[in-house]
Protein backbone atom coordinates (compact mmCIF):
# COMPACT_ATOMS: atom_id res chain seq x y z
CA UNK A 1 0.00 0.00 0.00
CA UNK A 2 0.89 3.71 -0.85
CA UNK A 3 0.97 5.79 2.42
CA UNK A 4 -0.65 9.63 1.97
CA UNK A 5 3.47 11.20 1.77
CA UNK A 6 4.36 8.46 -0.96
CA UNK A 7 1.29 9.19 -2.62
CA UNK A 8 2.12 12.76 -2.17
CA UNK A 9 5.27 12.68 -3.56
CA UNK A 10 5.05 10.77 -6.11
CA UNK A 11 2.20 13.07 -7.64
CA UNK A 12 4.42 15.75 -7.18
CA UNK A 13 7.30 14.50 -9.56
CA UNK A 14 4.31 15.63 -12.98
CA UNK A 15 6.02 18.97 -12.35
CA UNK A 16 9.77 19.38 -13.39
CA UNK A 17 10.32 21.57 -10.68
CA UNK A 18 9.69 19.06 -7.82
CA UNK A 19 11.79 16.14 -9.96
CA UNK A 20 14.82 18.62 -9.95
CA UNK A 21 14.56 19.40 -6.50
CA UNK A 22 14.46 15.33 -5.07
CA UNK A 23 16.72 14.19 -7.77
CA UNK A 24 13.43 11.48 -8.71
CA UNK A 25 11.18 10.56 -11.62
CA UNK A 26 8.66 7.77 -12.27
CA UNK A 27 8.48 5.63 -15.10
CA UNK A 28 5.24 3.91 -15.99
CA UNK A 29 4.70 1.06 -18.35
CA UNK A 30 5.63 -2.52 -18.06
CA UNK A 31 8.46 -2.48 -20.93
CA UNK A 32 10.25 0.45 -19.40
CA UNK A 33 10.37 -0.29 -15.92
CA UNK A 34 11.46 -3.85 -17.07
CA UNK A 35 14.02 -2.59 -18.55
CA UNK A 36 15.09 0.47 -15.81
CA UNK A 37 15.41 -2.22 -13.34
CA UNK A 38 18.14 -3.95 -15.30
CA UNK A 39 19.94 -0.74 -16.11
CA UNK A 40 22.11 1.93 -14.46
CA UNK A 41 19.63 3.91 -13.51
CA UNK A 42 18.33 3.57 -9.25
CA UNK A 43 15.01 2.56 -8.95
CA UNK A 44 14.52 3.41 -5.24
CA UNK A 45 10.22 1.53 -5.30
CA UNK A 46 8.90 -0.38 -7.65
CA UNK A 47 4.64 -0.35 -7.09
CA UNK A 48 2.44 -2.61 -8.62
CA UNK A 49 -1.31 -4.22 -8.61
CA UNK A 50 -2.41 -7.36 -9.11
CA UNK A 51 -2.61 -6.11 -12.87
CA UNK A 52 1.10 -6.38 -13.27
CA UNK A 53 1.67 -10.39 -14.11
CA UNK A 54 5.35 -9.87 -14.83
CA UNK A 55 8.55 -10.66 -12.17
CA UNK A 56 10.20 -7.46 -10.99
CA UNK A 57 9.87 -7.47 -7.43
CA UNK A 58 7.53 -5.02 -6.49
CA UNK A 59 5.13 -3.36 -3.33
CA UNK A 60 1.95 -4.26 -4.01
CA UNK A 61 -0.56 -1.44 -4.53
CA UNK A 62 -4.04 -1.40 -4.91
CA UNK A 63 -5.24 -0.25 -8.72
CA UNK A 64 -7.53 2.42 -7.22
CA UNK A 65 -3.85 3.28 -5.12
CA UNK A 66 -2.61 3.33 -8.61
CA UNK A 67 -5.07 5.54 -10.46
CA UNK A 68 -4.33 7.86 -7.82
CA UNK A 69 -0.62 8.60 -8.65
CA UNK A 70 -0.46 7.26 -12.62
CA UNK A 71 -0.52 9.83 -15.49
CA UNK A 72 -1.78 7.35 -18.18
CA UNK A 73 -5.18 6.55 -18.58
CA UNK A 74 -4.79 2.89 -19.04
CA UNK A 75 -2.04 1.93 -16.56
CA UNK A 76 -0.58 -0.88 -17.42
CA UNK A 77 -0.10 -2.03 -13.51
CA UNK A 78 2.87 -0.61 -12.87
CA UNK A 79 4.92 2.01 -11.60
CA UNK A 80 8.40 2.86 -10.45
CA UNK A 81 10.53 5.56 -8.45
CA UNK A 82 13.40 6.52 -9.77
CA UNK A 83 16.84 8.75 -9.00
CA UNK A 84 17.32 11.22 -11.93
CA UNK A 85 21.56 10.11 -12.83
CA UNK A 86 24.05 12.88 -12.87
CA UNK A 87 25.16 14.24 -16.03
CA UNK A 88 27.75 16.61 -14.87
CA UNK A 89 30.88 13.57 -15.12
CA UNK A 90 29.99 12.63 -18.46
CA UNK A 91 31.39 14.23 -21.06
CA UNK A 92 31.98 13.27 -24.81
CA UNK A 93 35.16 14.35 -26.11
CA UNK A 94 33.21 16.36 -29.35
CA UNK A 95 36.81 15.38 -30.82
CA UNK A 96 35.79 11.83 -31.52
CA UNK A 97 32.31 11.72 -30.59
CA UNK A 98 28.69 12.54 -32.56
CA UNK A 99 26.20 14.28 -30.32
CA UNK A 100 22.83 15.30 -30.73
CA UNK A 101 21.66 18.98 -29.54
CA UNK A 102 17.74 19.87 -29.71
CA UNK A 103 16.75 23.35 -29.73
CA UNK A 104 13.19 23.77 -28.37
CA UNK A 105 11.99 20.46 -28.59
CA UNK A 106 8.42 20.48 -27.28
CA UNK A 107 7.01 17.44 -27.67
CA UNK A 108 7.30 14.68 -25.54
CA UNK A 109 6.34 12.22 -27.80
CA UNK A 110 9.58 13.35 -29.92
CA UNK A 111 11.88 13.77 -26.69
CA UNK A 112 11.01 10.40 -25.96
CA UNK A 113 11.60 9.12 -30.14
CA UNK A 114 15.02 10.81 -30.59
CA UNK A 115 16.26 9.47 -26.77
CA UNK A 116 15.56 6.04 -28.41
CA UNK A 117 16.65 7.00 -31.95
CA UNK A 118 19.99 7.78 -30.36
CA UNK A 119 20.18 4.86 -28.52
CA UNK A 120 19.69 2.61 -31.51
CA UNK A 121 22.08 4.14 -33.10
CA UNK A 122 24.95 4.14 -30.16
CA UNK A 123 24.83 8.20 -29.50
CA UNK A 124 25.43 8.68 -26.05
CA UNK A 125 24.82 12.26 -25.60
CA UNK A 126 21.82 14.46 -26.35
CA UNK A 127 22.47 18.36 -25.43
CA UNK A 128 18.91 19.77 -24.80
CA UNK A 129 18.71 23.94 -24.83
CA UNK A 130 17.04 24.54 -21.19
CA UNK A 131 13.60 25.30 -22.99
CA UNK A 132 13.34 21.94 -23.84
CA UNK A 133 10.97 19.30 -22.79
CA UNK A 134 12.10 17.63 -19.68
CA UNK A 135 13.29 14.14 -20.79
CA UNK A 136 11.99 12.81 -16.90
CA UNK A 137 8.49 13.76 -17.78
CA UNK A 138 6.72 10.59 -17.52
CA UNK A 139 5.13 10.20 -21.28
CA UNK A 140 8.74 10.87 -22.39
CA UNK A 141 9.91 8.42 -20.43
CA UNK A 142 7.39 6.00 -21.38
CA UNK A 143 7.80 7.01 -25.33
CA UNK A 144 11.69 5.95 -24.82
CA UNK A 145 11.08 2.28 -24.37
CA UNK A 146 14.21 2.30 -21.77
CA UNK A 147 16.60 3.70 -23.95
CA UNK A 148 16.51 6.97 -21.27
CA UNK A 149 18.57 4.62 -19.27
CA UNK A 150 21.34 4.49 -21.61
CA UNK A 151 21.94 7.96 -23.17
CA UNK A 152 23.09 11.01 -21.51
CA UNK A 153 20.55 13.56 -21.49
CA UNK A 154 22.20 17.04 -20.66
CA UNK A 155 20.35 20.46 -20.37
CA UNK A 156 22.52 23.29 -21.05
CA UNK A 157 22.91 26.93 -22.45
CA UNK A 158 23.04 25.86 -26.39
CA UNK A 159 24.24 28.62 -28.02
CA UNK A 160 26.99 28.92 -25.83
CA UNK A 161 27.98 25.32 -26.71
CA UNK A 162 27.91 25.47 -29.79
CA UNK A 163 29.79 29.16 -29.86
CA UNK A 164 32.78 27.04 -27.67
CA UNK A 165 32.38 24.36 -30.99
CA UNK A 166 32.83 26.81 -33.08
CA UNK A 167 36.03 28.14 -31.58
CA UNK A 168 37.23 24.49 -31.47
CA UNK A 169 37.23 23.49 -34.69
CA UNK A 170 34.15 20.92 -34.06
CA UNK A 171 31.98 20.62 -36.72
CA UNK A 172 28.34 21.83 -36.42
CA UNK A 173 25.57 20.46 -38.11
CA UNK A 174 22.34 21.53 -38.16
CA UNK A 175 18.52 20.36 -39.94
CA UNK A 176 17.49 22.90 -41.80
CA UNK A 177 15.07 23.09 -45.03
CA UNK A 178 17.16 25.29 -46.60
CA UNK A 179 20.62 23.03 -46.02
CA UNK A 180 22.61 21.38 -48.23
CA UNK A 181 21.83 17.71 -49.34
CA UNK A 182 22.87 15.67 -46.55
CA UNK A 183 23.43 12.87 -49.00
CA UNK A 184 25.93 14.71 -51.82
CA UNK A 185 27.33 16.65 -48.17
CA UNK A 186 30.66 15.39 -46.50
CA UNK A 187 29.57 14.42 -43.31
CA UNK A 188 32.46 13.56 -40.60
CA UNK A 189 32.22 10.96 -37.92
CA UNK A 190 32.63 13.53 -34.96
CA UNK A 191 30.64 16.89 -34.00
CA UNK A 192 26.79 18.24 -33.12
CA UNK A 193 23.81 17.78 -35.04
CA UNK A 194 20.92 20.20 -34.14
CA UNK A 195 17.34 19.80 -34.77
CA UNK A 196 15.21 22.59 -33.87
CA UNK A 197 11.70 22.86 -32.73
CA UNK A 198 8.42 21.13 -33.94
CA UNK A 199 6.71 24.25 -35.18
CA UNK A 200 9.14 27.04 -35.54
CA UNK A 201 12.55 25.27 -36.47
CA UNK A 202 15.95 26.24 -35.52
CA UNK A 203 15.75 29.56 -33.50
CA UNK A 204 17.82 32.48 -35.53
CA UNK A 205 20.39 32.83 -32.61
CA UNK A 206 21.04 28.82 -33.08
CA UNK A 207 21.13 29.22 -37.08
CA UNK A 208 24.09 31.42 -36.97
CA UNK A 209 25.72 28.78 -34.85
CA UNK A 210 25.43 26.40 -38.09
CA UNK A 211 28.21 25.65 -39.68
CA UNK A 212 26.89 22.80 -41.74
CA UNK A 213 23.37 23.28 -42.99
CA UNK A 214 21.86 19.99 -44.38
CA UNK A 215 18.50 18.92 -45.44
CA UNK A 216 16.78 15.60 -46.23
CA UNK A 217 15.87 15.65 -50.21
CA UNK A 218 11.92 14.94 -50.68
CA UNK A 219 12.00 13.55 -54.30
CA UNK A 220 8.36 14.78 -54.26
CA UNK A 221 8.83 17.71 -57.36
CA UNK A 222 7.59 20.73 -54.59
CA UNK A 223 4.13 19.18 -54.27
CA UNK A 224 4.49 16.82 -51.05
CA UNK A 225 4.40 17.56 -47.45
CA UNK A 226 6.23 20.79 -45.89
CA UNK A 227 8.69 19.54 -43.95
CA UNK A 228 9.03 16.18 -41.59
CA UNK A 229 8.30 15.59 -38.08
CA UNK A 230 11.58 16.15 -35.87
CA UNK A 231 11.87 13.07 -34.89
CA UNK A 232 11.66 11.95 -38.68
CA UNK A 233 14.40 13.92 -39.39
CA UNK A 234 16.42 13.31 -36.78
CA UNK A 235 16.28 9.55 -37.71
CA UNK A 236 16.83 9.84 -41.01
CA UNK A 237 19.98 12.11 -40.62
CA UNK A 238 21.45 9.80 -38.13
CA UNK A 239 20.80 7.01 -40.03
CA UNK A 240 22.92 8.49 -42.66
CA UNK A 241 26.11 10.07 -40.20
CA UNK A 242 26.60 6.05 -39.30
CA UNK A 243 25.97 5.07 -42.36
CA UNK A 244 29.00 6.53 -44.04
CA UNK B 1 -24.38 27.77 -35.49
CA UNK B 2 -24.86 24.00 -35.46
CA UNK B 3 -27.84 22.35 -34.99
CA UNK B 4 -28.42 19.38 -32.87
CA UNK B 5 -28.48 16.80 -36.21
CA UNK B 6 -25.25 18.19 -37.59
CA UNK B 7 -23.26 18.12 -33.80
CA UNK B 8 -25.08 14.58 -34.15
CA UNK B 9 -23.53 14.15 -37.08
CA UNK B 10 -19.99 15.42 -36.79
CA UNK B 11 -20.03 13.71 -33.43
CA UNK B 12 -20.72 10.14 -34.91
CA UNK B 13 -17.78 10.43 -37.28
CA UNK B 14 -15.50 9.54 -34.35
CA UNK B 15 -16.68 5.79 -35.36
CA UNK B 16 -14.86 3.75 -38.16
CA UNK B 17 -18.13 2.51 -38.63
CA UNK B 18 -20.10 5.73 -39.06
CA UNK B 19 -16.93 7.36 -41.24
CA UNK B 20 -17.76 5.03 -44.04
CA UNK B 21 -21.35 4.51 -44.17
CA UNK B 22 -21.65 8.52 -44.69
CA UNK B 23 -18.50 9.01 -46.06
CA UNK B 24 -17.21 12.20 -44.72
CA UNK B 25 -14.53 12.70 -42.04
CA UNK B 26 -13.23 15.07 -39.70
CA UNK B 27 -10.64 17.45 -39.85
CA UNK B 28 -9.09 19.70 -36.80
CA UNK B 29 -6.67 21.78 -36.02
CA UNK B 30 -5.45 25.35 -38.47
CA UNK B 31 -2.77 24.06 -40.54
CA UNK B 32 -4.71 20.41 -41.28
CA UNK B 33 -8.03 22.17 -42.47
CA UNK B 34 -6.01 25.05 -44.14
CA UNK B 35 -4.10 22.68 -46.26
CA UNK B 36 -7.46 20.71 -47.19
CA UNK B 37 -9.71 23.08 -48.18
CA UNK B 38 -6.90 23.91 -51.21
CA UNK B 39 -6.63 20.38 -52.23
CA UNK B 40 -8.44 17.46 -54.03
CA UNK B 41 -10.12 16.60 -50.80
CA UNK B 42 -14.17 17.74 -50.84
CA UNK B 43 -14.90 20.22 -47.95
CA UNK B 44 -18.44 20.00 -47.22
CA UNK B 45 -18.40 22.80 -44.37
CA UNK B 46 -15.80 24.48 -42.04
CA UNK B 47 -16.90 25.50 -38.99
CA UNK B 48 -15.05 27.89 -36.87
CA UNK B 49 -15.35 29.98 -33.70
CA UNK B 50 -14.04 33.12 -32.80
CA UNK B 51 -10.60 31.73 -31.76
CA UNK B 52 -9.95 30.98 -35.25
CA UNK B 53 -8.39 34.26 -36.88
CA UNK B 54 -7.11 32.86 -40.49
CA UNK B 55 -8.49 33.40 -43.62
CA UNK B 56 -10.66 30.14 -44.14
CA UNK B 57 -14.39 31.08 -45.59
CA UNK B 58 -16.41 29.45 -42.24
CA UNK B 59 -19.79 28.95 -40.61
CA UNK B 60 -19.29 30.31 -37.72
CA UNK B 61 -19.89 28.91 -34.34
CA UNK B 62 -19.38 29.43 -30.59
CA UNK B 63 -16.81 27.85 -28.44
CA UNK B 64 -19.25 25.93 -26.88
CA UNK B 65 -20.63 23.99 -29.80
CA UNK B 66 -16.90 23.64 -31.18
CA UNK B 67 -16.20 22.07 -27.58
CA UNK B 68 -18.87 19.55 -28.19
CA UNK B 69 -18.16 17.96 -31.70
CA UNK B 70 -14.49 18.40 -31.10
CA UNK B 71 -12.57 15.36 -30.51
CA UNK B 72 -9.01 17.56 -29.27
CA UNK B 73 -8.76 18.69 -25.80
CA UNK B 74 -7.26 21.98 -27.10
CA UNK B 75 -9.41 22.80 -30.02
CA UNK B 76 -7.67 25.54 -32.26
CA UNK B 77 -10.91 26.77 -33.09
CA UNK B 78 -11.49 25.19 -36.49
CA UNK B 79 -12.93 22.11 -37.62
CA UNK B 80 -14.14 20.87 -41.56
CA UNK B 81 -16.29 17.83 -42.64
CA UNK B 82 -14.93 16.23 -45.32
CA UNK B 83 -15.64 13.83 -48.10
CA UNK B 84 -13.26 10.35 -47.86
CA UNK B 85 -12.01 10.36 -51.59
CA UNK B 86 -12.16 7.10 -53.11
CA UNK B 87 -9.66 5.10 -53.74
CA UNK B 88 -10.63 3.01 -56.13
CA UNK B 89 -9.70 4.60 -59.34
CA UNK B 90 -6.11 4.84 -58.50
CA UNK B 91 -4.05 1.82 -58.67
CA UNK B 92 -0.59 1.84 -58.94
CA UNK B 93 1.27 0.11 -61.70
CA UNK B 94 3.72 -1.94 -59.20
CA UNK B 95 6.16 -2.85 -61.91
CA UNK B 96 6.92 1.33 -62.24
CA UNK B 97 5.77 2.70 -58.64
CA UNK B 98 6.98 2.61 -54.86
CA UNK B 99 4.30 1.61 -52.53
CA UNK B 100 3.99 1.06 -48.45
CA UNK B 101 2.45 -1.66 -47.21
CA UNK B 102 1.40 -1.53 -43.39
CA UNK B 103 0.80 -4.70 -41.14
CA UNK B 104 -1.60 -3.85 -38.33
CA UNK B 105 -0.55 -0.49 -37.63
CA UNK B 106 -2.26 0.86 -34.38
CA UNK B 107 -1.22 3.69 -33.07
CA UNK B 108 -3.15 6.97 -34.86
CA UNK B 109 0.32 9.14 -34.50
CA UNK B 110 2.33 6.01 -36.09
CA UNK B 111 -0.30 6.11 -38.70
CA UNK B 112 -0.38 10.00 -39.42
CA UNK B 113 3.17 10.49 -39.53
CA UNK B 114 4.22 7.87 -42.11
CA UNK B 115 1.45 9.09 -44.24
CA UNK B 116 3.28 12.11 -44.00
CA UNK B 117 6.58 10.42 -44.89
CA UNK B 118 5.47 8.97 -47.89
CA UNK B 119 4.33 12.38 -49.31
CA UNK B 120 7.89 14.00 -48.39
CA UNK B 121 9.21 11.16 -50.75
CA UNK B 122 6.78 11.47 -53.41
CA UNK B 123 5.23 7.67 -52.24
CA UNK B 124 1.30 8.00 -53.48
CA UNK B 125 -0.14 4.90 -52.04
CA UNK B 126 -0.14 2.95 -49.05
CA UNK B 127 -2.02 -0.25 -48.23
CA UNK B 128 -2.93 -1.14 -45.22
CA UNK B 129 -4.40 -4.64 -44.03
CA UNK B 130 -8.03 -4.27 -42.91
CA UNK B 131 -7.37 -4.10 -38.92
CA UNK B 132 -4.55 -1.20 -39.10
CA UNK B 133 -6.05 1.96 -38.09
CA UNK B 134 -8.07 3.83 -40.39
CA UNK B 135 -6.78 6.63 -41.68
CA UNK B 136 -9.66 9.28 -41.81
CA UNK B 137 -9.53 8.89 -37.45
CA UNK B 138 -9.46 12.75 -36.63
CA UNK B 139 -5.86 11.82 -34.58
CA UNK B 140 -4.62 10.30 -37.91
CA UNK B 141 -6.07 13.19 -40.38
CA UNK B 142 -4.38 16.26 -37.78
CA UNK B 143 -1.05 14.03 -37.51
CA UNK B 144 -0.63 13.75 -41.38
CA UNK B 145 -0.42 17.53 -41.04
CA UNK B 146 -2.27 17.92 -44.44
CA UNK B 147 -0.48 14.94 -46.25
CA UNK B 148 -3.83 12.98 -46.00
CA UNK B 149 -4.99 15.20 -49.12
CA UNK B 150 -1.77 13.89 -51.58
CA UNK B 151 -1.46 10.41 -50.39
CA UNK B 152 -3.84 7.44 -51.32
CA UNK B 153 -4.58 5.04 -48.56
CA UNK B 154 -5.96 1.59 -49.29
CA UNK B 155 -7.79 -0.78 -47.01
CA UNK B 156 -7.15 -4.63 -48.52
CA UNK B 157 -6.35 -8.21 -48.12
CA UNK B 158 -2.97 -7.69 -47.74
CA UNK B 159 -2.13 -11.10 -47.32
CA UNK B 160 -3.64 -11.62 -50.72
CA UNK B 161 -2.49 -8.53 -52.56
CA UNK B 162 1.52 -9.48 -51.16
CA UNK B 163 0.89 -13.21 -52.89
CA UNK B 164 0.57 -11.27 -56.13
CA UNK B 165 3.32 -9.71 -56.23
CA UNK B 166 5.17 -12.75 -55.42
CA UNK B 167 3.29 -14.30 -58.36
CA UNK B 168 4.01 -11.27 -60.78
CA UNK B 169 7.93 -11.16 -59.90
CA UNK B 170 7.23 -7.68 -58.05
CA UNK B 171 9.76 -6.83 -54.97
CA UNK B 172 8.06 -7.48 -51.73
CA UNK B 173 10.80 -5.79 -49.04
CA UNK B 174 9.87 -6.20 -45.35
CA UNK B 175 10.98 -4.50 -42.24
CA UNK B 176 12.28 -7.28 -40.00
CA UNK B 177 14.78 -7.12 -37.37
CA UNK B 178 16.40 -10.22 -38.70
CA UNK B 179 16.26 -8.79 -42.00
CA UNK B 180 19.64 -7.97 -44.27
CA UNK B 181 21.27 -4.78 -43.92
CA UNK B 182 19.34 -2.38 -45.80
CA UNK B 183 22.65 -0.54 -46.70
CA UNK B 184 24.70 -3.14 -48.28
CA UNK B 185 21.05 -4.52 -49.80
CA UNK B 186 20.27 -4.51 -53.80
CA UNK B 187 16.98 -2.34 -54.01
CA UNK B 188 14.98 -1.87 -56.66
CA UNK B 189 12.45 1.58 -57.89
CA UNK B 190 9.53 -0.45 -57.56
CA UNK B 191 8.07 -2.82 -55.16
CA UNK B 192 5.80 -2.88 -52.03
CA UNK B 193 7.88 -2.08 -48.68
CA UNK B 194 6.26 -3.63 -45.62
CA UNK B 195 6.14 -2.15 -42.15
CA UNK B 196 5.31 -4.21 -39.29
CA UNK B 197 2.83 -3.71 -36.06
CA UNK B 198 4.12 -1.63 -33.19
CA UNK B 199 4.66 -4.22 -30.70
CA UNK B 200 4.25 -7.37 -32.59
CA UNK B 201 6.00 -6.51 -36.16
CA UNK B 202 5.35 -8.57 -39.55
CA UNK B 203 2.53 -11.26 -38.48
CA UNK B 204 4.01 -14.83 -39.10
CA UNK B 205 1.41 -14.74 -42.39
CA UNK B 206 2.57 -12.18 -44.41
CA UNK B 207 6.28 -12.94 -43.23
CA UNK B 208 6.32 -15.77 -45.24
CA UNK B 209 5.14 -13.46 -48.12
CA UNK B 210 8.69 -11.31 -48.11
CA UNK B 211 11.32 -12.04 -50.59
CA UNK B 212 13.75 -9.11 -48.98
CA UNK B 213 13.44 -9.05 -45.30
CA UNK B 214 15.88 -5.34 -44.81
CA UNK B 215 17.07 -3.95 -41.50
CA UNK B 216 18.69 -1.03 -40.50
CA UNK B 217 21.82 -1.47 -38.45
CA UNK B 218 22.23 -0.66 -34.89
CA UNK B 219 25.98 0.55 -34.51
CA UNK B 220 25.35 -0.02 -30.97
CA UNK B 221 27.01 -3.32 -30.46
CA UNK B 222 23.84 -5.09 -28.98
CA UNK B 223 23.65 -2.45 -26.38
CA UNK B 224 21.72 -0.09 -27.63
CA UNK B 225 17.55 -0.14 -27.93
CA UNK B 226 15.82 -3.57 -28.92
CA UNK B 227 14.48 -2.11 -32.01
CA UNK B 228 12.77 1.27 -33.67
CA UNK B 229 9.30 2.93 -33.61
CA UNK B 230 7.56 1.64 -36.80
CA UNK B 231 7.11 5.72 -38.33
CA UNK B 232 10.96 6.02 -37.96
CA UNK B 233 11.63 2.29 -39.42
CA UNK B 234 9.80 3.71 -42.54
CA UNK B 235 11.10 6.95 -42.52
CA UNK B 236 14.78 5.79 -42.66
CA UNK B 237 14.08 2.89 -45.02
CA UNK B 238 12.24 5.22 -47.47
CA UNK B 239 15.26 7.69 -47.21
CA UNK B 240 17.27 4.84 -48.54
CA UNK B 241 15.40 3.50 -51.51
CA UNK B 242 15.11 7.21 -53.05
CA UNK B 243 18.63 8.32 -52.56
CA UNK B 244 19.68 5.28 -54.45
Amino acid sequence: MLSQAQIKLIKSLQLRKHRREAGLFIAEGIKVVEELVTSAIKVEHVYASDKYEGLVPHIKITDRELNQVSSLTNSQGIIALCRIPSTTAAKPDLKKEFVIALDNIRDPGNMGTIIRIADWFGIKHIFCSNESVDAYNSKVVQATMGSIARVNVHYIDLPAMLADCTKDNTPVYGALLSGKNVYTEKLTSNGVLVIGNEANGISEQIEKLIGHPISIPSYANGKGAESLNAAIATAILCAEFRRR
